[in-house]
């Protein structure tokens, strides 16, 4: 336990706890990173829990990633130690196909490199994630934070961010547009204050009239209540475009129906299977559904610049790692406001009192 | 019968019959068409015999028509007696919400006036369509027939040329582009003339082997047996865009598969529920999958016009009026290459040796 330099999960009915392992030597275009904050995803949960399938143990997650350069290999020319840098869900991909040549390494043909649970390129060696005091990246997958962001509350923006945020740009969304987010948890935040922050009117669709308050804190220009019968009705046909947040299946029926014509849901938190939709729900106005996931990497750079410019960052709650099976709990009640995010320096002081 | 100047139901279990009904007297703006052609369209069918909720009997359908003016109000300013002109299935809207106003009638928010089973908003007498030989319709849901196309290929144009023609138009289909057309009836054998016409690559998808021959008569470059798991694999992440004429509820996976990372399929043929769709599947490549109603007014001429320039027409059967209800057991069971077309000429040769 001394030695312990991450938290990590040794099989799926274990708690994440102290775990110990060797930090890979620099290969060319490699950049060391001290750890100093790291978010706390719902996919974190659920890969080193087992929930989907092809978990390697042990499981060590986080994809939220904020430090330090400590070191960089002498090829590296985009960063120098003491940058303040971030990495969020991929660490490498084939950089070759006509994916990642575009930008959009998520979509990688040969499969990414994801930041855990993913075998790396040259190893096959399963990586490691940011529940860790550091990290090894290779450069093209390391993005630059702004110096006017609070590092902390950054983290979110790596995965939180990013996914909102891929879908709102890529339909433009602006001023004179209305836009629904519908699910107010740590992705449905980000996309409140991304569609504001991009200047479009913003509706906070949520079936908790309590969350309405906050949901204006964060920039909602107003709140509709999903159900709500008569609301919905007066709302019907209205909106250019929902960002659909809730993390499960459910009934689309009710979101199609507030869509204009030409109307565009985008479904980024259900990895389920939807409800059966009736193609009259799209056919009625020439609808469209769709899904996105996370960003490639000039998409989050870009995402980054922009939080800099705006003094966009996520609303956050820090722990200390050794609370970690804790959040987790909480954070599958709802019960955090709205990410967590793990202030690293706690498992430096754990291991300094060892 | 001597009388007859249409064939309508009378029940929902009655085939269709001559029957007479009065002509009525022009209001502004009415252009009077003695009705040259008309289309065999499935909703004609399914509406006729009760098939979906509404039906009023007796019912008269048609709305793929093609005809000539034979009188015109006086406050006419479009069209003049003998004019070629052609009815689609829109015989009226409100023309004053943001949809009318915008040239997509076929989304008015105050509902559409189609051309059968719908409620006149002077008399609200039910329209009756085009198995007649003569129908009265104001002159801004009017259209113009090229000189250039024969009258009788050209009134599937109105339905199922409409219907196909506005996604590939409002997806800028073009030159560079895959486009997959699923379903071979009405509807997928103009998607594959368009689509061709426009200068796209197109794949014929389809799970008949033996309609292989005919899509590629019909313009298409390709053929993909969506059977044929190696060649739905090879073809995986190729197709910009899916045309999915599919005229009943099915599957979307395969489909989904083999779009392109921001890839759209759109649904023009069913009508009904879909079975669910894993979120992970749209996620997983940014996908979309869309739906389309017909098209307005401006986008119907446009496409009449297209059709003009480039010599697109329906590929038909023509029969007389007499012979529609063994028509309408051919073509559930797609026994039609690829749409029935009425010559109303039979129903006057009916009336004068009555």
């Amino acid at each position: 336990m001394t030695q312990a330099n991450g938290y990590a999960a040794t099989a799926a009915d274990a708690p994440l706890a102290p775990f110990h392992f060797e930090r890979r030597a620099l290969r060319e275009h490699d950049v060391a990173i001290d750890i100093l904050y790291c978010g706390v995803c719902h996919s974190d949960l659920h890969t080193a829990r087992g929930d989907w399938a092809g978990t390697i143990y042990p499981s060590l997650p986080g994809h939220e990633i904020v430090g330090r350069v400590s070191e960089v290999h002498p090829s590296v020319t985009r960063y120098k130690a003491g940058d303040i840098v971030a990495v969020g869900c991929m660490v490498d991909s084939c950089r070759e196909c006509r994916e990642c040549t575009a930008g959009f390494e998520q979509h990688c043909l040969n499969g990414a490199t994801f930041t855990y649970n993913s075998p790396d390129r040259q190893t096959g060696d399963i990586t490691l994630g940011g529940y860790s005091d550091h990290i090894v990246v290779r450069e093209e997958f390391v993005l630059r934070v702004p110096d006017s962001l609070d590092p902390a509350a950054a983290a979110p923006l790596l995965c939180a961010g990013i996914t909102t945020w891929s879908p709102l740009s890529r339909f433009k969304i602006g001023p004179g547009m209305k836009v629904g987010v519908a699910g107010l948890g740590g992705l449905g935040h980000m996309g409140v204050k991304f569609a504001a922050a991009m200047g479009a009117e913003v509706v906070m669709i949520t079936t908790s009239p309590e969350k309405g308050e906050d949901a204006r804190r964060l920039g909602a220009h107003d709140v509709l209540i999903s159900t709500d019968k008569a609301a919905m009705a007066e709302a019907r046909s209205s909106f250019d475009f929902i960002l659909n947040t809730i993390p499960v299946g459910h009934d689309l029926h009710p979101y199609l129906g507030l869509l204009r014509r030409e109307g565009v849901m985008i479904i980024v938190g259900a990895v389920e299977p939807l409800p059966p939709v009736h193609g009259g729900a799209l056919i009625m106005g020439d609808k469209m559904v769709g899904g996105s996931l996370i960003g490639g990497i000039p998409a989050t750079q870009e995402m980054l610049d922009f939080c800099g410019e705006k003094g966009v960052v996520a609303d956050i709650e820090i722990i200390p790692i050794q609370q970690i099976n804790e959040a987790w709990e909480r954070m599958q009640k709802s019960d955090v406001k709205y990410r967590f995010v793990i202030d690293m320096a706690s498992l430096r002081e754990e291991r300094a009192a060892a």
